[in-house]
């Protein structure tokens, strides 16, 4: 079991490459995933999961049919299930996601931006 | 629902009080708790969960049976479900806790510290 301490701006100086998921910890069923982000991503939603957003370096909109949330870093978000959101960001970010394990980025959306590629740094 | 931006330095802010666990926000049947310490915490594992401690602001030292562990701001650490823990913090310094709603501070140790009195901010 890994219970090394995990500097998150260290791991995320480790991704080179944008918009591809790294998981860096498991917590029961859950993941949580890094990702360097310089997109607008695509409207979709989680029928059975709530999702959360941190950012944890730079800025992040996260779009609601609602309203507009714009995330600096420090800052979280709770998607609750079934709410559809779109992410932007213009400048690159990064951003730890939580969520169960097998949750798909596009949610009910599906897509070419369908990530299945998961990885661990 | 809520779907507010959460600043995690700005709800730490909020917290007046010492060892007082804050609820900020809900995923799924898990919590995000903040709280403040300067303490050193009881011995105590959790037999159903693993548990996530982030540190927000200051240093915090957990101690594992076989090493110990010392999280800076931007860190992070899983205590597997079962592993024996104790942390501790003689500076001031906010911890963000994630864990199953129910989950108990002291886990199967019990005693004077068990903290019930769970509120949100």
């Amino acid at each position: 079991m890994n219970t090394s301490v995990i500097n998150l701006k260290e791991k995320s100086s480790k991704i080179k490459e944008l918009h591809s998921y790294k998981i860096i910890v498991q917590m029961n069923d859950y993941y949580f995933k890094l990702i360097k982000v310089k997109r607008e991503f695509i409207w979709h939603k989680h029928t059975d999961t709530d999702e959360v957003f941190i950012v944890v370096e730079g800025s992040l909109q996260v779009s609601l049919r609602d309203k507009i949330l714009k995330l600096r870093e420090g800052e979280l978000v709770v998607v609750p299930k079934g709410v559809e959101h779109k992410t932007a960001c213009s400048e690159e970010c990064t951003v730890l996601l939580i969520e169960p394990a097998g949750t798909l980025n596009t949610g009910d959306a599906g897509g070419a931006l369908t990530d299945t590629s998961l990885e661990w740094i």
